[in-house]
């Protein structure tokens, strides 16, 4: 027989980024088709027994299969790594797909097909990451992809084989403007970092700690300055990705009571690791949480809660960049013990993003639940143009959904599904995991066990981005 | 037959503070109890076609038969003031029920009762007024009428027979903190404006337009510093009502970066009119006009509007202030043209606040639809403890829901439906204007006529303020 | 024999407020006539032996033999406070004639005269302070009171038998403002300060750490920008007082940054001493530091030090307020130990106020030896209409001079000149100490004993202000 | 007979940037010996019959005779333009020894001197440009040249062949913080500016007013922002010269409100010319106005007005670039009229530097007669190692003074002694012009008349920089 729907979740304390409210879920197919009470019948029910009910988390910055540099190798491709999205309740990934410098982006995007499309659980699309912005490139390439759904691209200002001077950000953001693309921007000084680098070198400062001492908050700050203007001269929105520190944020800050459509994007290692955790000796350990920016002081975390809470972040990201901690070739290239110029930088997060947030934030006070969900899920989506069907609970959306248990957890390496031999978090004792997630209606993580969807996990081809709160 | 829905509004382009997407409402009596396709027959269909519909607008600032000093008058009672608010698609309006010195606060909100209840065609609640916080006040009574559903109420920091000084004030405030409700606070210094009018009055400068300069953007600023600092002193959120000025805006934003958790409402005069409005000559028709804080210069409407899309404002409300320009005794009191500091304060706007701010906010692209929904009918719902009943589109709300036309319309006092005799956006070009209201399930404006509830509109019980985007 | 000169000063390193040079200082009579080399013989020669000298200290804040409510007294009068300044580098004091409210403004300078006239032995002039400004005060008292050479005076926006209301500072500003005084401002905000002591003593907090408590930050920054708005409505310059916080000095720089004229002063209590002063745990001897605003906490210090250095803060004065701890009646009024509330506010620093600077400041490489000068005598003899009479080293100035010795002295209150019975800088180590300082050419403090002058101290009428940078 | 004195400037107003005092001033050869009263007899005496003298101008940033990329050549040379400087009341300058990449440090120095020695009517030294900072620059050359007396060094943010990268930036700034030179940055973004040229050339937009469209203010207040994070990291002071807009202002009061000490320097163009006068049309007489950074918006006046008065900017100077408006070489290249990228940028002001801003400035009555000194001679002088024989009134100081006559004079390049063929300011309406310049004891300008000293100009070896207010 036949029912109009095929699957209710009911008693769902749903959570939208605006409003929470008590209803049943009604699916057909991959969609959500109806939401209310004295829904018709349906195949299946699922009863969420007053549970909050999230739209699935869309981590729109991570790494995944990314070619590294030899002989740097990242530990999870697509299939690992959307294994562990989904069972942390992240239901769409944006990773990477990078030009190599004399590489076409064609190319380029060819290529990082072939690493995704049959090898994903969830649903998946690319950002571009624009390292060579050729004529070609800026005149061809990149308005035909835009025009084909890529429609957003990374801009470095730093690392050698990445960074882009800044005349050429200003072509690349004038592409940006021109085809309604959005442009994201990774703001630390390349030069300063070097300088600093060379002199921490020069006095044997090699330590994994010392990765922080090359990087500090005001690198960050003066490119996060530059990036801003260089966006308002194009006249263009852009968005900081993985703001870390104080002085970064009163630069956006002043940028948005200026008027400008500055957007910006945290991450959780900038709540919940600090300098201390790069080593306070020169041990070792401390390359587990290299990734750049680098984790800042205490005190910094509670700047990062408040611009989480009043609303001048508006992306929350994993920043996933995985590496093993023993080879092959991850932090210990060679099985070695480098000096921290050699330490790939990254640390993984797909898994325990949402689950850190929902314990420390919605459940200790910090954020609402509406505004998790903004965070987390439907700002990403409509920064990437894959909103409404993605990144909200409504009739039309794909039936990407996570229920949430509220019960303790301690963060171990061993219960989570990415391919990497740690985590940052190890030990942390959370207050929330996802029961359940559903990916276009079908369950793919129970809350035990991860139900694989391999291949069915499809690519989004994306629109043009909506997070601008102007029409404009 | 009775089918399981009583009406279906269907292909709405549904918008909430958060999302758009085309759906179908089903009602069952006063609430929505389903959205989506597919929904099961009704017994009335609204063919939205493919129009967007908001949620009813509240109105959460707002006077009506209030009392004033003798021989002022206003112009609207609780019949007028909600068939114009209805009209221009706001379902739930919030005046205030004003403690006069001396007088009991249980009382006024008795007196205030007996003026509205079963006099409104849509739903309402009041703010309370303290004027004059005794020992009763503000340990038995506050407490009381919080607990009873009345859980925000308004500080006036200017105004002789209202205002409190900063002592009252935080002896307020502490009441606010120790019992959950929301303090809104009118920020201008009152003495410096007794100053000002005093010079003023002293060289003669007594027509319509002299009412701006006694009450110049730092007469605000200051205010607003201080109110932001009495805040922090209690440690409780505060809302600051009818912010105007630049220099007010600037207070606002150090505070919030700062981690305090001020809200902020601005109003339609402060984007449509300036001071010219109060007269460039000394012509006394710029009485029309006058109201606090004055509207500023054509700069600062930019700055306004760029509040509003940013984020700084969460609330956007009329401030509706009825006085007749002719007698009696509201503009002209006894028929004279009079002293600017005679001229009671305050301007229409019920009915004229969401197609102001639909037209050239919204379709002039200066911010998104979601914004407006958020603006005008999600955060006041939330800032008094209405929501998820008022402010929303989703099940388990009421149907308080605006259908929108998106046409030209040019504003006329004449076609407007309150009881004031002029309207001072008289003449500006709208691009859209409500096609139909629902109150509560129930048609009570057509697009063309008004379709009367009286008695019907119902005092709303608040509950806690929910605003805050932290738990705490 | 008649010489040209009386005294040369030779060898002498001279630092004015922008130069230091080499130079002789000769001097006829009270006055220096010349300066250079190969000067004319001279009566008496006193070798400076290469020293730095600086023009004798201006001491613009201090308060001796002010009339206190019964029974608090204070422990210095003309004589002793005098004697103090002079063994410590000043030659220039500038205490308060105070108007108890309902008195006449010329009662209180007269009766202050009686107290001071015939009892210095340096040169003086007061402040008036203004407790109650009546018209008479306000039309006649005040005007005539600038004109005959009583230039500034101080307004209180704390204490209740001084404070004024916003609408009395206003008026008070007006007259500045019309007849070219200077306004100074005690900027703490009084109805904060009330209601958090009530809460302390509702809590049984009442012991002397707690007046720091009682008085945080934001009551003096809310109090701070109030001032400045006030300043900036009148169109006229003041001066804030005793600057303690970071809050607020941040506030003032706001304020310069937009162009106004807001001068600040600071003290060494926020220099050297510490919330932590004030006491640890409940013991009464932090009574010894209870000063109004309260000392800050140790990063404050470095803020203060930076906003000396970079020209924020015009004036360094002591705001010696001089109370014995024991009895009679200062810190323990009738010997017994009481609530923070009823410990007089003040501290004794006329004499350490040159040496803690000079020692820290210049010696400790926080700021230049002009703007040591500058800070303590020219700009304070610019602010009161006393330069180039007072506050520098030029032909046609008094021979007020300090010679410096650069040696290790250890602040023993024994060794001190005042009457009060501890210094709160007790067993601090400095850097230099005075060796020599003459008044009007005469030696009143030679590196071990004081030489009184007791009555040659004179009455000095002040002229305008001249610390504007404007011509204005 | 041979007196002690050679000459006496009698009734003399004497003006030093912190005092005005009446005396009259001793000279005994090239030097100040004595200041005061009853001096003793000299061979020759000049009556100021009470007029102000100030210390003769310190000119720190003036370009003279610099060798230009073919064809550019500048019009004046030392004579002229030394001859210029002092018939303005300029009796110190200090060019650019600019090195050419490729080229030792220490060649472009001795050549300079070729230039230079011999040549100039007044003193003058050199900074250094330093545009190719290898390693012997940076390890040998410069600290070599520092130890001989040239203690400043300039660096460029922008122009093809003088810009240097952020990496080299800092690695100049370790030179200077090591050797404890000052450096000086002209800050704009060169990409932004080639961007932007190369789009108003793309749409043909290449008259002069256009050089203005591409140097935007955020241009120069990115680079500002920039330089200050630079000079941050290496913990080391600099001078931003030529600040022209209130952007770069803001961020400059944000660095020194943070503790950094950055200092920085304004010109007469961003006070007395606007960006009309790069011509509202495209009229090639525009092209007289061009330098870089551009001058501003009208309002933009104001804020430096007010930077100037309150301590923003230490230092005055000119930028005096002199090229013809007529060939050859200067504005127009070969007799032509080239796109705005090709004509010289540089305007003359050498000689109207002092008349101007004493004129609109001390009696104009926006800034105080010592802060005028203070600006145009004492702080360059410290900021350059040059004081206190340079920069003030005082005995030991060069006998360098300036007697202002207050009277109306019309600004006609007629009357100039540069040789440049135009002024930017012909017309202007001035106040005051010297009566008298002398240059080390001897009249180099009357009023009227020049005086030619060739080759009696000398050559200065420049100590370490004072205009820190810190002693570190």
């Amino acid at each position: 027989m036949s029912h109009v729907l095929d699957l209710i979740i009911k008693n769902a304390k749903i959570a939208t980024a605006s409003d929470v409210f008590m209803a049943d879920i009604g699916i057909k197919g991959e969609q959500i088709v109806m939401i209310g009470s004295h829904l018709p019948e349906a195949n299946k029910t699922i009863d969420a027994a007053g549970r909050v009910v999230t739209p699935g988390g869309v981590d729109a910055h991570c790494h995944l299969d990314q070619p590294m540099p030899a002989p740097i190798k990242m530990a999870d491709n697509f299939e690992t790594g959307t294994r562990s999205a989904a069972c942390g309740g992240t239901t769409t990934v944006i990773p990477f797909a990078a030009q190599e410098k004399g590489q076409s982006l064609r190319d380029a995007v060819k290529e990082y097909h072939r690493r995704s499309d049959g090898r994903a659980h969830v649903d998946y699309t690319f950002h571009l990451i624009v390292s060579d912005p050729t004529p070609t490139v800026l005149n061809e390439e990149l308005p035909a992809l835009i025009a084909e759904g890529y429609t957003s691209f990374k801009i470095y200002m730093t690392y050698d084989d990445l960074k882009l001077n800044d005349g050429q950000i200003l072509d690349v953001l004038s592409v940006a403007k021109q085809h309604g693309a959005m442009a994201m921007i990774h703001a630390e000084n390349a030069d300063c970092i070097e300088w600093l680098t060379r002199r921490l070198e020069a006095a044997g400062q090699t330590a994994p700690r010392f990765h922080g001492h090359s990087r500090p908050m005001l690198v960050e700050r003066e490119a996060t300055h530059r990036a801003i203007a260089l966006s308002e001269l194009v006249d263009v929105p852009i968005l900081i990705v993985h703001v870390s520190g104080r002085e970064a944020v009163e630069q956006i800050r002043w940028a948005r009571s200026h008027g400008l459509q500055i957007f910006a994007e945290t991450c959780p290692q900038y709540l919940f690791l600090t300098a201390a955790d790069l080593g306070i000796d020169n041990s070792y350990l401390g390359a587990k949480c290299i990734c750049s920016p680098p984790p800042r002081d205490q005190k910094n975390q509670e700047v990062i809660w408040n611009a989480l809470s009043d609303g001048l972040f508006s992306v929350f990201s994993s920043d996933h960049a995985p590496f093993n901690y023993e080879s092959p070739e991850g932090k210990k290239p060679g099985g070695q013990e480098v000096a921290f110029r050699h330490i790939p930088n990254g640390i993984p997060g797909l898994e325990t993003r949402l689950p850190l947030l929902y314990s420390e934030g919605v459940l200790g006070g910090r954020i609402s639940l509406t505004k998790f969900v903004e965070l987390t899920s439907t700002n990403p989506a409509k920064a990437y143009g894959l909103h409404p069907l993605k990144g909200t609970i409504a009739p039309g959306s794909h039936a990407d959904l996570v229920i949430w248990d509220e019960k303790p957890i301690t963060i171990q390496n061993s219960a989570l599904h990415h391919a990497v031999d740690y985590t940052p978090y190890e030990g942390i004792e959370l207050k929330a995991w996802p029961a359940m997630t559903l990916s276009r209606g079908e369950i793919v993580w129970d809350g035990q066990n991860f139900h694989p969807r391999l291949g069915k996990g499809q690519f989004l081809s994306c629109g043009k981005p909506t997070l601008m709160t102007t029409g404009r």
